[in-house]
């Protein structure tokens, strides 16, 4: 294979300017691997970071990773497969024997190593786990013993912790002494005879102090300290509301067996706020490498959940059905008095669950949301009401029907309003995840009583009568 | 005042198990400040951390926020004001003299100061810029320079940063050595004669490697520079995808101008990934604590932009009014048609939405991305289809209202797939923030074709004809 076949891409182009591969530059990779130009391929991978060898097989279509992955395999390494997302892992991993499996996970910390094992079946697994050296073996067994999306499985076992009575010269001969220890960490902790953390040092606490002062002088006794068991969602809120970089693990006897940095947190972060934007749409997860079959299932679920609601509205305009038959109208404007309720309604709603999930509405500020709400659904319902009355009133020349429209659609941003913070309020009280299911409470309410208002007050009226 | 007055609230237990403040002590708190009982409520708010302080004065009433203020002045450091929502501390900044401002912000981080400072009226900002040290005031000014969001903004200036022909102990001795760099760093950045980064060490890296070694040799060459005008949106992505603790940011002529850290990153992660849901509902930036007439301003606006695609949808369902009057049945079920279009689209909608946002849609996957949702829109909508036909049938005996209600149904998830990957794109492609314009577009298209399917194919069919 000679060199003029290799794709001709320059050193620092492979990214666009949001850090994304360039569509080009993923092109040339699989045009390389499709013509067997095997080497040419490996020379335009191997200059990427480990996440863009990650995004690299994401944006590969599914039928070509494996083809890609032997092209490139020697720079297959564990960070590459730490960066990918679960799915396309998956898919490769299951591609690999189980001792190439245990090179992989060998090479990494507990947390990451975990994350590569975890979704495995119970026999593939097995099989990994007796592949590995025994001490990754019982560190990777004992992660797998916390629950899953649990502190105990994010954190890494590798961490330095030293006891109270050293001296920070102490401390700097242990770590340069000990070529074994990792060097993955921030901060060191300081533990009492039985193992549990006593304090705190940032490194850079340790390089500005003489080395003949006491690390008890040195480090903060205020901890934030993480139980094994706590799940991710509140650990990474932890790390976010005291601006942790690391934090130290302790079971259930307040013994240190592990700890959490904050680049394992930074993405459950992101996941986590990002997420109610897909739950709140019935999107479940809403990865786009799920498998179809799933993601078919989460969406047909939650439409199949929306169908009832849809006929309850159905069957409150049945209601009406003569009335709309002798003045069809109504079917016209109808739409727009839910809608617009259903939109004033989401606003509200998206408001209350993000407050929720960021810990700013409590016990303590419920009722002046609500009023605040109710304010606010007075004021743009007015608004829209006396808007949709004029123009109703100019249209159609019907000042009931237009009076009819203004009421209707006041009251129910006012319904809006008031489900939008009710409905995820309660249901957090109650412990069910707000995102999960307020939405269809929300516009069942909006609909069936932008319909009955509507409807029912044209009745009162005795338009179309 | 005697001791008996302190409300009793025992050490641990101002937090609940989400690391919020109990109402309960909330009210506490608030009950002393209005029985003139200060000493009181500074015990109760003395043993807090900064990030609780802050949100204990988030969680009090507008009208009583200056009462606390003053009865726990003492308290009020540039710590807790760092943490503080913006217009919560944009408030209480307000009844502060300049000098107390200017106080406060010498005692920050340059980010942090300049947070508390950019949002004030141009006169106050001037006031609070002369009262500051001349160095501070550099630093500030230098900040306020850049566009507000970016790196520059973010950054601070306070770094260490040393020459690349320095030993391992040279830098020790150097960090040891000088009591006013700061202690706040994680990494410490290698510059050349013209201050320019060429490498970055981990301060785990200098604790366990020997005095005499030079840092070129311990340092990591490949850095991950930072722009100082990059948006701090790009600035959150980078650090997430590359898992950094901390950058240096360059100038336009590639000198080390600052450094931003992982925990001034954390909290914009969680806003950019939180915000979508904000904004796809037309909520803006959804902050609870944002004064009511902004609110009412924003949202509004939404819900006017949406008002005109209501009406659209409306004048389908006119061109359809004699067939409506004649069979009012049309009238119901029109809206389940439409309401499912609208919920598969913004399933749709929020997985390209947050595909987009975390660069997992790319010029690579687009079309791969648009079979897939088509995919996905074909089962539902057959599944979907026939259920509601046979439904129908069952319920009002009409073949043709059946065969018509599931047609349009499943033409409609098709329009819904197609539109909520198209919409989003496209935006995309044009740089305008596809959170914040797809949804009307998107419930424009599977309103208005919803009625048109379900209306022109009864029609078509001769049903009410």
């Amino acid at each position: 294979m000679s060199d003029t076949e290799l794709p001709e891409v320059e050193g620092e182009t492979q990214l666009d300017e949001d850090d994304r591969l360039k569509p080009e530059f993923v092109r040339a990779v699989l045009d390389a691997v499709e013509d067997g130009n095997d080497e040419g391929a490996r020379a335009l991978v191997e200059p990427l970071h480990p996440a863009d060898i990650a995004d690299l097989f994401e944006l590969t279509p599914e039928e070509d990773r494996g083809t890609l992955a032997r092209a490139v395999a020697d720079l297959l390494n564990g960070d590459v497969f730490a960066e990918m997302n679960d799915y396309v892992r998956e898919q490769l991993i299951q591609a690999l024997e189980p001792h190439q499996v245990a090179d992989i996970a060998s090479e990494l910390d507990t947390d990451d190593a975990v994350a590569i094992i975890e979704d495995m079946d119970a026999d593939e697994q097995r099989a990994v786990l007796r592949a590995l050296d025994p001490d990754d073996r019982a560190a990777i067994e004992e992660a797998l013993s916390y629950p899953e999306e649990s502190a105990g499985r994010l954190m890494q076992r590798e961490l330095i912790a030293v006891p109270e009575h050293w001296t920070v010269g102490d401390a700097i001969d242990f770590l340069r002494g000990h070529d074994e220890l990792t060097t993955d960490f921030w901060e060191i902790f300081v533990v009492d005879e039985r193992h549990k953390p006593v304090g705190t040092c940032q490194l850079s606490w340790i390089l500005r102090t003489p080395r003949d002062i006491a690390l008890a002088d040195v480090m903060k006794r205020e901890q934030t300290l993480i139980p094994v068991d706590m799940d991710q969602e509140e650990v990474a809120l932890r790390f976010q509301k005291y601006a942790l970089i690391s934090a130290a693990v302790v079971d259930a006897s307040g013994r240190l067996v592990g700890m959490v940095t904050v680049d394992d947190i930074v993405h459950i972060i992101q996941e986590e706020a990002g997420e109610d934007t897909l739950l709140l749409s019935g999107a479940g997860e809403g990865d786009i490498n799920e498998p179809i079959r799933f993601t078919v299932r989460t969406r047909l679920t939650w439409l199949l959940i929306n169908l009832p609601t849809a006929m309850l509205a159905a069957t409150v305009v049945g209601l009406f059905d003569d009335r709309i038959a002798r003045f069809a109208v109504l079917a016209q404007l109808m739409g727009i008095v839910s809608g617009m309720g259903g939109n004033a309604g989401t606003q509200t709603l998206a408001v209350v669950v993000r407050a929720l999930a960021t810990n700013q509405l409590t016990g303590s500020n419920t009722l002046r949301m609500i009023v605040r709400e109710l304010r606010i659904a007075a004021s743009n319902g007015t608004g829209l009401g006396l808007l949709v009355g004029a123009g109703a009133y100019l249209w159609f020349g019907n000042p009931g029907l237009a009076i009819v429209f203004a009421l209707a659609l006041f009251i129910n941003n006012i319904v809006a309003g008031l489900v939008g913070v009710l409905v995820p309020v309660t249901l957090d009280r109650f412990n069910v995840d707000p995102a999960v299911a307020s939405s269809v409470f929300v516009t069942t309410c909006t609909d069936s009583m932008g319909f009955f208002t509507f409807l029912g007050l044209a009745a009162l009226w005795g338009l179309g009568g």
